[in-house]
């Protein structure tokens, strides 16, 4: 097949972030994190001109209709890039997980394995607008000794380019190689295309944005995809449950930051605690502006409460709503959450042990918690530092992902001699 | 899209799968190891039935016009099916990776954080000819508490379909769901290519076959698809290496099985020691009816070998072939393996600390070896117990896969209530 000069370039590209990785995933430590703190100190240096960019590109999503929300979240301000270059500086510190060794053993024959953790390769991001990703992804990419390959949205185009030439600028200085950090250089849909065939270049996807996005990329990729299309979100509260520990949870899941994906969409509650805790407990969620959605029991226990339908139990709100289901035991609230959940994270609210295991063993979602808000799950809040993504597929890996999750590990053996008969 | 009959039973057959992968997912150890001793006594107790069914795969596939290679392999004898009992027995014996809790800690917030060690859920095996294979992945699926859609070639279905009776059996009378275990009821390609879709109700695809059938998985599949094409194993000669050593590693690298993909394709030679070591090792090599292929120093050093073209360092000849090249030094012969490998297995045969090193740090290969035969790439050899299979892609595992790497890790937390604000 005869190629266009666009999908020679983007083989360059990926051929490019390949050669590089070679070179990455043996540099040191201390080499890593001096380009990181470079470009902490670029960012700061730069503001002016990354805030010049990134003016034409409101001025572009203006004049596109964009909304305030997606122009919001697209403006880079003095206070963001200060934030910026400060999580740079934060990955900088965080502990490298390549080269480490490990699981060593002597086996039979004389030879000793061990495993070593390496980094994936090519990592291939796709999002849209927040301009901070540019460099917040490359910096947990380069810290893990990957190369990385830039998708970003049309909307934030010039605003991208500023961020990727300051990288290329700090990769420079510290000796590393320019195509460690690459955009690709145009917002075409076709290309994105291209690139998901490229999976002898290229190691893994992580699409991040719209359900929409996450679906196209999936259905198209030859490479892996890491992703997690919706956070359905569900607690339940046990016969066993402190009652008003359940309610402070339920809460808290809630209204803490509805938008984001670890907020609480579903509600279980064991039927009899449910005619106690319910009219309190939708009160106060009242009070919060949230609207309720019951199923039958629960409508005779409130009866001013709206009905929900099945499609509630797979509805991620992200929004002042919350489903409400009376179940008849532990049981059911677990098939319950593998039939309509999301894989993402639940929560058990019990006093009794057996009931706790139990939720923690059956339960498949990537995050299961006891006695604790659903908000917790993000790499920061469980240990990981930075999170690059999240999945909810379980390959490779299962919930938030940090520094390790963009590594693997080879097989190292050392021998004397041992041949096999 | 309207759905055909066969389709729906399709979509049945992985629906079922999902459900019984629910349930294994939390049975205890012992329920796992009674189904497969039960399925290891049933195997021998039922041999003439097998070997019945064997008899008239191996009727059609004479008719077809099987290959006296492919014929032995499909053949189900009394040992073959002993020792496919044994191995289940064996399975039984192994650690059962489910449930194991680790890395926990406690953060600021309060919350105890920890990784639990999970099934992935169902899996789809896809491969050629061997019946032995419908018992040995389906045991090693149940132990790890995944459910397996089995789909085999159609030289095998009279087999496969009969071992496949025997697994429900086995299933049924230790309590467990005999839709653990399916055999795709046809062997229509289309079939592969709808199951492919499913990523909803399958969590992965192993393929194994030939690198078109392995390739066709991979370009259809929406499923992640763990796979290695080819071996193509280089062996590098240090200048520091014992020579004798190196000779002796090269054979048994070379001839003790050249059909398998741990074999030697490509030896390198440090060009100061390739006068000394290369006419003795050509030598052994021919006396084992090897036929070498040298570069042109090679052949300035043994000038009756055959002339090595560069499509011969990418090739996996599976035969008495290698391919001889001389190299400068240690980086001639790791940007070789990483330019023409197969990110398989490498070994380099020194002795010198620092270069053995650099070899294990640098090169990206799934198992890089010191001083060992490439033919010690496998599960038992390494200590995995069985194998399901290699991985040549990098995500979630990389190299031969057992037990531990049909699981993931979820994160589980345990709270006193604690909130986020």
């Amino acid at each position: 097949m005869a190629l266009s000069t666009k999908e020679i370039t983007l083989l360059e590209l990926a051929k490019g972030a390949q050669q590089a990785s070679l070179k990455l995933s043996s540099v040191s430590t201390g080499q890593k994190n001096q380009a990181l703190e470079c470009m902490a100190d670029l960012l700061v240096e730069n503001e002016k001109t990354l805030i010049d960019a990134n003016a034409k590109d409101l001025v572009y999503g203006e004049e596109k209709g964009l909304s305030q929300a997606m122009l919001e979240r697209l403006t880079l301000t003095p206070e963001r890039i200060a934030s910026t270059a400060d999580g740079l500086r934060e990955v900088a510190s965080f502990d490298d997980p390549v080269g480490e060794v490990s699981e060593t053993s002597t086996r039979p024959s004389g030879i000793e394995v061990s495993r070593m953790r390496i980094p994936l390769g090519v990592i291939l991001m796709i999002y849209e607008s927040r301009p901070n990703v540019t460099a917040d992804a490359a910096s947990l990419c380069l810290k893990s000794g990957n190369a990385i390959i830039l998708r970003g949205g049309s909307e934030a185009f010039n605003s991208n380019q500023a961020i990727v030439k300051l990288w290329h600028q700090a990769l420079e200085e510290v000796g590393l190689p320019a195509q460690s950090v690459q955009l690709v250089p145009t917002t075409d849909r076709e290309a994105v295309s291209e690139l998901l065939k490229m999976d002898e270049w290229i190691d893994l996807v992580i699409p991040r944005g719209g359900e929409g996005l996450i679906r196209s990329v999936a259905e198209q990729s030859r490479i892996p995809v890491i992703k997690h299309y919706k956070g359905v979100c569900n607690l339940y509260i046990d016969e066993s449950a402190d009652l008003n520990m359940a309610i402070d949870l339920t809460v808290n899941s809630k209204v803490s930051r509805p938008s984001v994906c670890n907020s609480l969409e579903n509600l279980l509650v064991h039927q009899s605690v449910a005619e106690q805790v319910l009219p309190l407990l939708i009160e106060k969620l009242k009070s919060h502006t949230v609207e309720v959605r019951g199923c039958e029991r629960t409508r005779q226990i409130v009866p001013d409460v709206i009905e929900a339908t099945e499609a509630d139990w797979y509805e991620e709100y992200v929004d002042y709503i919350l489903a409400i289901r009376v179940v008849d035991d532990l049981n059911m609230a677990i098939d319950h959450i593998n039939r309509y959940g999301s894989l993402h994270t639940e929560t058990i609210v019990t006093n009794d042990e057996s009931k706790s295991n139990e939720f923690l063993r059956r339960v498949n979602s990537s995050c299961v918690m006891v006695n604790a808000s659903t908000r917790f799950n993000d790499g920061g809040q469980l240990g990981l530092g930075a999170e690059i993504g999240i999945s909810t597929t379980k390959l490779h890996a299962f919930g938030p992902m940090g520094l390790r999750e963009l590594t693997t590990q080879k097989f190292i053996v050392k021998g004397n001699g041992e041949t096999r008969t």
